[in-house]
């Protein structure tokens, strides 16, 4: 079984689960993904929490919900669907006529077989989704509308892991599960996420802190700054909203605000020598928690990257954004995208020569003893051209841009020149110095 | 009659007027100009006076002008076109040959037809000025040549008008009156200028006290600047030179030196959003009082707005350029370009987001309470754009461009958060800093 | 005869001398290059001295070398061309199997009629170079070697030539002298200098103080820094490497490592105003001692013009790159590029306007008294734009960019315009407080 499969596979069982930004689903979700995620922990908000403008709102729970026609039919079935009750819907069990019934109804036009995804968190009402060629066939007449669903004080649940490095500096990777049975947007983001987690686990070492939460949209990462927001602002070096990672369309990207952290500088070095084309948005474009994280006054430095952005494809919040939407190779392809990215960042630093001039390399068996025309090859290269840029002012990202190189391909050889004593690494005690 | 026709007017009846740097030409039409614009005072300097390198000029009147042929026909006649005359020219009634004449005449050969305009302020001499082909014509032969002026000691006469707004902030507004029967360059300029600020004093309030200059051009600008260059400098935020505003021929826009001043922002953003095509000159091609305002130590933030700009039409400084080349839509639409650079000089300010993280805006009755694809409008948008990028550093102008909206569109959605208490100004604190 | 017959002449004069990085090459070079160039000095750092991460190697000297065929044939003959013999080859005479010689030999296939030029500083080793074609006709049997070579402690010999100028701010100048018989790389680059060294000693009089070395490369610009490097980093404002300044293909800009120092400045500016077309290369190209100039730490504001740069021609480092591949007018040409280089760099200085507003030019002659349409030539508007520009920041380099001018053009008007006290420099005072 492929990594794609094993991804796609757990992308399948969370499908089912009727999550939303707070209840028994959200627990359940995080206890698949703490099965094997050890130190994924579940955190819980109390409902009326401030959290600066808003307030953590009552917990949502449903076991059912449906619609009997006049006829006895059984539609609009929340076992079958959970997309077909409106998210946050009052618990009902009422006789109304289809006129009544018709305001409480959400269809698509453009997509007729398409239950479409709505929520009303902030004001109760409830509501049926249903496709609307369905809808269209609603005769008149009395029908029964039945919503199992209560609302009441209770929690905002999320995940948090911690996995430590060497340095309190940290990576921030966020990722949201308050979505009920669609695919990319939204499983295929907890799923890459938490392999990203256990390949970092795997890593006999890191440089960087790796902070991982899986949240709520919005009310969750508000409620999470509020709670978090100096203790980001004074160590997160680079973060990364994991969202609509699952098909095989287009890559995607969307700036922090400011545009230029070095969260962007690692995803366009990424996107650019890893996947080539991909598509560039603005921040203006901007739709999940980037909202909050980039807001004015937070401005964590922290970016997108994505493959069909959330509210740019047909399917989006729609009951098809389905598994017939994500693929395996999407899956696998998105997080060795994100794993490059934390390679890039583990392997950045401000770099200097040690010596004045160039070392003579020949001796050291770093360079050809006999001088011909045309001996350089790629390695020789790069190990020049490394020397010639680390002025203990320019960092690896910036030197491997300059160089039109893939950082990771450019490890190897910086190994090689620390280990004959021609380069230190000058970043690590300012970087220290930064934050004690 | 629309507000072009009464701008076109108001240039009819100052086109005949014998204007020159100095003299009665001036006073009479800063006394047409006054006479519905309270405040627009006019003021004298005496001919002598030191200002900077130079020294303001004798007076110079002229009453009549013209050539009698030897067939004793009255030919350049000051009374037909007062442009027969070489501006300047000093008293004389005389006989002379043709080849004498000849040497004191200035025709066209490129427009046979058009009679130049010529003049010689700082060099005492005379001549006539006639179309080409009526040069040609002139035979041999006897010529009375006959120019009734006066240079003498007295006064460079301009005009000024100070319209005081909330702070001492200056925008800065000059035009000059120094041509005479000319069209385009230059009386749409004074007339645009002197609607502009019958137009700001019907505002209820104003932000910027603004400073009109109607002024002979350059010994003017130079004149004003020795008197008003400490005062100008710390005080004035942006201006203006307002010159050739008549035609409808494509918008030009010619920076400042400096070229990034708050002038040159609004000039562009008012062009790119008003009028959507435009030329972009350089300052090599400067040619009017913007060479005073933005040379070395003087440096105001200054820049032109022009239609068809000075030297850039075949008609400059002929006959030609005359009330058929300016139209009342030409006016009238130039008037509406600076309304709206002053619009956006008041409304522009350096917001600040008052929460951290995005407001709940949906019980505000400023977001839908019901979550649905697609469901944001532009005035939405606008909304949370505006929160998104008053991050207290950028100015309202910046985020306009950011998100590619004309800043007028944007001040009711400004107004309505500040009203909700979820934006505030934090640049009057600052700029009343600056010149305080 | 031309000056470029002259400098096809004096290369063609050194063509036959056999140079390396050390011996008595180098010696009978520079004593013919410092015939008719008072000053140019030969120093010498003695075998073993330790320069930043290099020793001096020893000094290699050869009088003969050759192989002789089975059949008697001698081949390889350094008296016929002093490139038939591996660089620092150590002496040798053996009789050797054809396999033996084998592993001794180098050629290029792809140019089957040149002798490669190879060498061997580093490592000791013997080896012949001849054309390929030669090498696959050679038949089993025993091959007498002969090297008359010598490989002893001695010194490292360089040319050095300082002319004074007014301030003790430098220009260097550096190119080698450690190749055999090749034209364009190499002795087009010290017969240029040499020749611009003649010229700038008949200037009446020299702002800058004019540093040239004539080194072998690599280890000659290394050796130099380690005695030098302090001095040049505190006088140097602006150099080149003068390199491969022999044919007539197109222009080549190698920058230096950080891109904008005033070398590059003066480089482009040159280049685009005397050259028009030419070819940018990156840092990355780089090959020569700019590699020891730039290198972190060193960064001396240094780039490089040449014409079909080393490396990027097909005859490079073989026995093509003879006397037919540079040309009088090709050496004639380039000495004229660095001699404008040398104008620019002499000319250029921070201009401030001495008058607020413009002047009164007309009284001064400088400007027309009649005023017309268009009477504005290209002297003029030279003399308005450089005083609209001399704000006392920018330097002369920079307003001609602005300007679209040849700077050597602007010199005339700038002269002009300080005999009328209407210009003044400011440069002179800051740049003398910078290095005093």
């Amino acid at each position: 079984m492929s990594l794609g499969d094993l991804l796609y596979a757990q992308v399948n069982e969370l499908f089912p689960i009727c999550r939303s930004i707070t209840g028994n689903g959200v627990r359940e979700t995080l206890k698949i993904l703490a099965r094997d995620l050890p130190g994924l922990n579940s955190k819980e908000i109390e409902s009326g929490t401030q959290c600066f403008d808003w307030k953590v709102p009552n917990e949502w729970n449903i076991t059912d919900a449906y619609i009997i026609t006049p006829d006895g039919e059984k539609i609009a079935d929340f076992k079958i669907s959970n997309l077909h009750v409106v998210g946050y819907s009052i618990p009902i069990d009422r006789i109304v006529t289809l006129e009544e019934l018709d305001a409480h109804l959400h269809s698509l036009p453009e997509l007729p077989e398409a239950i479409p995804y709505v929520t009303s968190y902030y004001k109760e009402r409830w509501g049926f989704c249903l496709p609307h060629a369905q809808r269209l066939r609603l005769r008149a007449g009395n029908y029964r509308v039945k919503i199992a669903s209560s609302l009441e004080p209770g929690y905002l649940t999320y995940g948090e892991l911690v996995i430590p490095g060497r340095t309190e500096e940290e990576i921030f990777l966020s990722t949201y599960i308050c979505h009920p049975s669609m695919a990319n947007n939204e499983l295929s983001g907890p799923v890459v996420a938490h392999a990203l987690a256990q390949w970092l686990l795997t890593l006999p070492s890191r440089k960087f802190t790796y902070r991982f939460i899986f949240i709520p949209e919005t009310i969750g990462s508000i409620a999470y700054l509020s709670i978090w927001l100096a203790h980001l602002k004074a160590r997160v070096r680079a973060g990364f909203n994991i969202s609509c990672v699952g098909d095989e369309r287009c890559y995607s990207y969307l700036p922090s605000r400011l545009g230029n952290t070095l969260a962007d500088r690692v995803a366009k070095h990424v996107l650019k020598n890893l996947v080539g084309e991909y598509k560039v948005y603005s921040f203006l474009d901007r739709g999940s928690d980037e909202r909050q994280y980039c807001s004015p006054g937070v401005d964590l430095p922290l970016c997108c990257i994505s493959r069909s952005k959330y509210g740019e494809y047909p399917e989006y919040h729609t009951s098809l954004d389905n598994m017939k939407f994500i693929t395996p190779d999407g899956l696998e392809s998105s997080l060795e995208c994100f794993r490059k990215c934390m390679i890039c960042l583990e392997g950045n630093e401000i770099l200097q020569s040690t010596m004045i001039c160039e070392p003579q390399l020949g001796p050291r068996g770093l360079y050809p003893m006999l001088s011909e025309r045309n001996n350089q090859d790629q390695d020789l290269a790069d190990l020049m051209n490394i020397l010639a840029y680390s002025d203990g002012e320019r960092d690896l990202l910036g030197i491997a841009e300059t160089l039109r190189r893939p950082l990771w391909e450019l490890l190897d050889t910086v190994q090689k020149l620390k280990d004959h004593g021609l380069l230190r690494s000058v970043s690590e005690g300012r970087v220290r110095h930064e934050w004690t």
